[in-house]
């Protein structure tokens, strides 16, 4: 599905949200890549990112799945406006056993005031990827908000 | 529902569990309440918790209501059992916008595999509790796997 | 939690929109109670409802968790607007063995685009209710769009 | 994803159980296509099927969703066993205005225990398909469970 977003600027200013998320810095999540309606986010492994069995823990899978899905939408959404998570549902389909966790998402459904994404999360062994997590995400665009803490 | 946990030392064994968690330490989570089918877990606020509004993040939401519904349906299971979460599926109702993250889980269908929870996550704020989630959770029994790494 | 609709005749509109329905009458399902912020669906056993067991088909339960969603969202909403369902999930908790299906649903978030509602199903077998189903529903109100098809 | 059914004959399982399914009849519901793994299912539109707009109610829609996902993880399952849905999730997408309601199904982790398949719905309108719906879905096997009442 070929998207035309609003905004030609829209790499920019996702990563300048992605760079405004304090979050994102504690677990040391990358964004690797943007395109008009789609996001790659990756997750190095550190052991305190684990669960008790030393893997990935479902938070840190959520979190980036979500947060793919965000910047996939936010892509196609117009300069002034922010973005919020409404919903979404995870299934996790193996362990988080590797050394990267790969979130990449993608529009299925634009819209001016919601957008669902398809969030599939890959970790990486071995030199090999295995799905380990899927999830469908609803955002909200929220016209007129700017993307940035009122003091800032 | 007066749920009767098998293991009379349910408690002790989720307080285990849960502080072999690390990623739990990472975020400053902590377990306040165990009971039979229930959890509570805590998570005050830090800076490095938020998204690019400076509310808790959406993944520590996601975290913490995971992890609740978690452990109130492992306060359920047999000894020398562990549990990994099959889904869940989270609704964000306000902006987490506060100085402690609360979550409370509770079992709603226990089971010999799959057992349900339903946890309610609320944000503090000048000392009123605001609900900001909502989250329906699977999770399976794994019976005669250790809940901890190969090696420890 | 005690709503104010903003539309006195909340009952009746809700009832008029159930009645325009046509899947309704298919299945038999009857409207019993609407209130603010909630609303109970019932569902009569008929073999022709069933799976392969017999037992109430999964597609009855979602329909009536969606529809009594639906109508509990709905009786908050302005008068000459509809309402549409986002999206909903559904857990099965037990067979939807008995006589009767009785859905019960609630608003838990109230919002002037979207509404969260939470549905208890149960099912009637023996004079008793048995929990057979939970579902979160997310809805959006269409402003100005009238709740009926443009031929009536 | 080539998956390698256990029992050859599966095609005429999942055709035998789909019949035994008076609801399926009910709706008018027929099953296009079974494949390891995947599942294709029509439903005719007719006036009783509708909501209040006239467009195919989204108990329809959640239906066929779920029934495609249940024989596709079917296909896989082992002779003797049956199958039953644990949750699913659906975001509607569009509403379901056309003349035909389409739901194919894939399993993207098939299990021992626990099956997740992802259907898309489309609705077919003036000889074009839209998508209208999309659904993760959650199964379980039933090892030594038959697939049909006990007096049948």
């Amino acid at each position: 599905m070929p998207f035309q977003p609003p905004d030609p600027h829209y790499e920019e200013r996702v990563r300048a949200s992605f760079a405004r998320q304090p979050f994102m810095g504690l677990l040391g999540a990358q964004l690797i890549a943007v395109g008009p309606g789609s996001c790659e986010i990756h997750l190095p492994y550190r052991e305190d990112l684990g669960q008790q069995h030393g893997f990935f823990h479902a938070g840190t899978i959520a979190t980036i799945a979500d947060n793919a899905a965000g910047y996939a939408a936010y892509s196609l959404m117009d300069v002034g406006s922010s973005i919020l998570t409404v919903e979404f549902k995870l299934n996790l389909l193996a362990p988080g056993n590797g050394t990267l966790l790969i979130a990449r998402s993608q529009v299925i459904k634009p819209g001016r005031t919601l957008t669902v994404c398809l969030s599939d999360i890959a970790v990486l062994r071995n030199g090999e990827e295995k799905q380990c997590a899927v999830a469908l995400v609803t955002l909200i665009q929220l016209a007129g908000k700017p993307d940035s803490p009122p003091s800032s």
